[in-house]
């Protein structure tokens, strides 16, 4: 079911430097900060050959990172994003094989405007994983 | 300088659930289990169509990854890695902008048989980075 990684977003206390640190000593190319109100974060993109990784950091009183922030002031891997065709094929075969989708089980828009669902980290070894839908 | 990505490693309690939820739920093509006793983890392959994900546990009284595995009961996210084509040239730019390359700041042979070395989470967000020469 599941197709390509399509990205890994790491929460950063602090945008600018995270930024430095990829543009600077890892050589990256680093894209310009865009505020995603509805979602609560302030995301940067960093192109790689095959993938993308996202810097993330929390924008607004209800971010839904500032738990995750608190937890590990650091920072650290917030979650990883695999593409699958169907986002409802993927609800289907996830709840059949008790897999626990979080929320209400129904895809939301996501920071790509492509339809998404998180899944239960303690369903996947420690790790909150996204399903995007991206057609192929 | 970093190019692609090429594995997410996560961390696992017990391989044979994890490889059970990959192959099941999420539908990925699941390798078998390797055994690497140099490198005290047990590992298992999943090919992504652009990237890999390596599931370790621990192998060994002296597993370098017993001290995550404490501290994520759970399993977890352990490392991310990216290729280079010149792990000398990554180790002089890196220690010259003031990363911390972590042991003898000397590349090692890593699990797939290509020189390696790794940053310090303090560094990068509170994510632990191991870099692969890969050539082109």
């Amino acid at each position: 079911m599941i197709g390509a990684l399509n990205h890994i977003a790491i929460a950063v206390p602090n945008l600018d430097e995270a930024m430095e640190k990829y543009a600077g000593p890892l050589g990256a190319k680093v894209g310009k900060p865009k505020d995603l109100i509805e979602h609560g974060v302030t995301v940067v993109f960093i192109d790689l050959p095959n993938t993308k990784i996202e810097l993330i950091s929390p924008l607004g009183k209800n971010s839904p990172i500032l738990s995750f922030m608190k937890k590990n002031p650091a920072g650290g891997i917030h979650h990883i994003c695999y593409e699958v065709e169907s986002i409802s094929n993927a609800i289907s075969k996830l709840t059949k094989d008790g897999a626990m989708i979080l929320g209400d089980s129904k895809p939301k828009i996501g920071a790509h405007g492509n339809p998404v669902i998180f899944l239960h980290p303690k369903d996947f070894n420690g790790t909150l994983i996204e399903l995007e839908e991206v057609k192929s």
